[in-house]
């Protein structure tokens, strides 16, 4: 899995350069670049492999799966400002705004948006129809009613200081990341015109498994490994899966929920292996 | 004209309201609407009425004519925050930043952006293939090689303290807001899969005509009736259309974009002049 996830990552890298050629090279063009590289592609992984299970051949899913990309790329730019998050350190380099400053910040976030749905209706990407649903459901799941509504809630928690209880940390990071997460296991299905309800049940428990394991790495974790600070959200006193569970507890919501991953796999039979061990993976990595 | 604009300009924000509703009561979303409320609404009226003189139902315009008066909300939201030009009015009212904060202007914008496409791609808005390619058509006019391209222009050019030629500021606007503007007056055509060539051209030369008489505002508006700071561009030095051409040859400039704009709608006949009102009206307003 890892060797695929690897050669995901290098095909979404080449495509990211390719979309991003007619940007120039200008310093916006620049600091585009900068944010979308590294990371470890788990949402382009999660989209090549359902398109994969789904028979969609990979020149047509290289496109929603860069758009996830850059718009995973977008909230991270946005995420780490410092009215935001104000983070220094992302992917173990100076974050957008530290390296340039918070104006290209606000413009490199805003221009990898609307790279992401520049990439989901290109023309290359299926049917229209398949690309005005793409399109849809990214711009759902990103928006005041998925991701950023789930920002809003984290920030808003932040601001009252009132710890949010187990049910609200868990609608919170339902928009935050999990909206987006089953947009990516989804996509394949959606480009082949099947039923994405298997996947959607995957990517859920997987998306909620991703949470609570970054929590794990804030208590665990080391920033040379993830990347980023760690230890934030003790510090800050806020609450977590780990406030409310303990470690153990954590760990044990965590592993069950991964087992409900790879159940939902079932109908794809061997298949579903690829995706089986990166719901493995999601719980097991150090970053 | 005028009527058919404020008549527009109720419709668009009708449907906002609409587009809202699933979006609750929250703090972001409340922000989200203060942020599109007001307005000219010239975008939408350019989408409406392209999509009347193609026979394009109003039920269908009504998306992507919702769609840019988002986005665009979302452009000023951004635009206005302290890393970017820094106002405390927009539309006669306070900033997104000043009456809520600076986390909140940035959610907001993003949302509005999502929104946008969230928008054009609503299956209410025409067939797939439609709906894809006015997203694709969106996505690349609004991103780092249209508008937030011109916006980083104008920002690199402001840190630099170099006063830029006509022809560069040329370009920075048909970036910053011509390409949006080109894109609501050919949304009609892009919908009815007609010829977008004589709305490009009249949208381009009604684009830069508005981009000389907002200069020319800024010289000679004053704050209540235009609803924003006035007399900005002079104190900070800057390079506009008037400082290069002068008062009278902004104005003349201004006028003879608007004679071939008028002259682009010659093929549509009588049906084209309430477009033909709305030229002259760009170079007319006062706010």
């Amino acid at each position: 899995m890892q060797e695929r996830l690897a050669e995901v990552a290098a095909g979404v890298a080449a495509h990211l350069d390719h979309v991003l050629a007619p940007f120039g090279t200008g310093e916006l063009a620049q600091a585009m670049r900068y944010a979308t590289e590294g990371g470890k592609r788990l949402r382009a992984y999660l989209v090549i492999e359902g398109a994969r299970l789904h028979g969609v051949p990979a020149e047509q899913a290289i496109w929603p799966a860069t758009a996830i990309e850059a718009l995973h790329a977008y909230s991270l730019v946005h995420d780490d400002m410092p009215c935001m998050d104000d983070d220094d350190l992302r992917r173990g380099r100076p974050t957008v705004h530290r390296k340039w400053d918070e104006a290209t910040a606000v413009l490199v976030g805003d221009a990898l948006q609307s790279l992401a749905f520049e990439c989901v209706a290109d023309p290359r990407a299926g049917s229209g129809e398949v690309r005005a649903e793409l399109c849809l459901g990214l711009a759902r799941a990103a928006g005041g009613q998925g991701m950023v509504l789930g920002q809003a809630l984290d920030i808003a928690a932040e601001t009252a200081g009132t710890p949010l209880s187990l049910d609200e940390i868990t609608t919170l990071q339902a928009g935050k990341t999990g909206a987006l997460i089953i947009w990516s296991g989804i996509a394949g299905a959606v480009m082949a015109g099947a039923d994405p309800a298997p996947l959607t049940r995957y990517a859920q428990a997987v998306g909620l498994a991703f949470q609570i394991a970054d929590d794990i790495l804030d208590v665990e974790g080391c920033a040379e490994e993830t990347g980023k600070a760690v230890g934030k959200d003790a510090a800050a006193g806020k609450a977590t899966f780990v406030s409310h569970l303990g470690l153990a507890g954590a760990k044990s919501r965590a592993s069950a929920l991964i087992d409900e991953a790879i159940a939902a796999l079932d109908i794809y039979g061997e298949d579903g292996d690829d995706l089986r061990a990166l719901a493995r993976f999601v719980i097991a990595r150090s970053s």
